[in-house]
């Protein structure tokens, strides 16, 4: 059986569709059609909204599942008479919060992602213009001016996890692919040594890089199993020289890998996370 | 007064964090300090987090707050005994939930931003590299292999945005700086105006862009006051001429300005947006 589902917000929805999402991943044995509605902030758009659950509703043969996190009363009466499973994921916590904080809430939506610390904002866009700058090694007199770099074969996940990292935690994150020359050598530049306390290793299964470099450059060289091996297998040796942590990113995503970063960052007080 | 805030839980603690970031948002004649906390996934861990937060509470004067989305009770029940303000975020959805859908909840955890449909994280990972490769207009010919196309001057938000776009909805956004060329010109290439129907339009206050790209070019003519007058007054001719959606990016953020693109992707029944 399918059930359509709602995520739905008067402004961008993200934290609506976070932990809708999230609470889904709870039931993998039923099959959602998952559908992001934000800027649900008129009656108007409340209204047709209940149409499409209706519709759904026909469809289905299940009533669809809303996920909400609404501020304005009189929209959030309109889709609960819908023919839905309305779920409120924010009112229930704010008054706990407010009792405890001893400071009212102030009832404006939108303000989670909104641009409210004007700096932080900044330094975010000024990290994903430095990930860009410093992508793939081009720079490697800049790993200096990094937060973080992440070192690996290429196509092993360094662009992804330094793009994540700085979107969302504002870090300058700079990234170096070991080269052919770096092989031969047995060894990585000087400039990437100086980083390497604030450096962090991806690796990957050889079979599984294999199937990412065919897709790229289909029976090159470059792409063959036995080079992939020979890859991964001299790279994990200088990792364990340089002594950086390790993480494999073959049944990982970005986030988690993200995650674990920024656990370990965290032992370094200058970089501790402060998201706000 | 100050007060600390936990993002908890045994895996990536994305869904905590942007549940509890949303809840601050709206009590913000409070200082938090706020700390990420992902992987307390054993004991020993939960229990050194509580003595971080007897620390807090000592410093701070009041006891700090956890948002947590913890499934292991054995874990869960160390933090709670803490010296902190425990607020579990997902606990309670989850029971109403299941008795909604018929079916029991999994309980595994870290579900949520882990690879569960390898065919969608692929999908996100391709659309970062074909936003990547598509940055700043560089290869106009592939505009028509892109799922939408950011057009605005340059500094006007279309780099952040189409990574932020790809990397979270798995949508191969290319974006396209208006250049000098085509300012003398009056008008747009050919492969531009083909793919209208997917496009969107950033702008900026001159005030502000001419601020951003003082940053990057200082004195220049490229960032001075005039020009980014003329390039802004110019390029909201050719939107209009072109009746693109056109979003003001000098006060929206990449999450708030994406969210109204999806609203507007939705409208083509072949890119909604379902995230799974």
């Amino acid at each position: 059986m399918k059930r359509t589902v709602y995520f739905v917000s008067e402004s961008t929805g993200i934290t609506a569709e976070t932990l809708g999402h999230s609470l889904l991943s709870q039931f993998d044995t039923v099959e959602f059609e998952q559908v992001y509605m934000p800027y649900i902030n008129t009656e108007l758009r409340a209204t047709a909204l209940t149409h499409r659950m209706h519709e759904a509703f026909e469809r289905d043969g299940g009533r669809p599942i809303v996920f909400a996190t609404m501020l304005n009363q009189d929209i959030a009466a309109i889709l609960k008479a819908g023919n839905c499973y309305y779920l409120e994921l924010f009112e229930g916590f704010v008054e706990p919060l407010s009792a405890e904080l001893g400071v009212p809430p102030s009832r404006e939506s939108g303000r989670s992602h909104a641009i409210t610390k004007p700096s932080y904002y900044t330094k975010r866009i000024d990290a994903i213009n430095f990930a860009m700058a410093n992508d793939d090694g081009v720079r490697p007199d800049n790993l200096k001016h990094a937060d973080l770099v992440l070192v690996g074969v290429s196509r092993s996940g360094k662009t992804p996890t330094s793009l994540y990292l700085a979107m969302h935690y504002g870090l300058r994150a700079a990234n170096y692919p070991i080269t052919e020359e770096d092989f031969e050598k047995g060894d990585l530049p000087a400039e990437v040594w100086s980083a390497r306390e604030k450096m962090f290793a991806l690796t990957i299964d050889p079979q599984r890089l294999h199937a990412i470099r065919e897709e790229r450059r289909p029976g090159s060289e470059y792409a063959s199993i036995r080079r992939c091996q020979h890859d991964i297998r001299l790279a994990q040796t200088m990792f364990r020289r340089m002594e950086v942590p390790t993480f494999d990113t073959t049944n990982q995503s970005i986030e988690e890998i993200s995650a674990q970063i920024l656990r370990n960052l965290k032992s370094n007080p200058a970089l501790a996370v402060h998201r706000s």
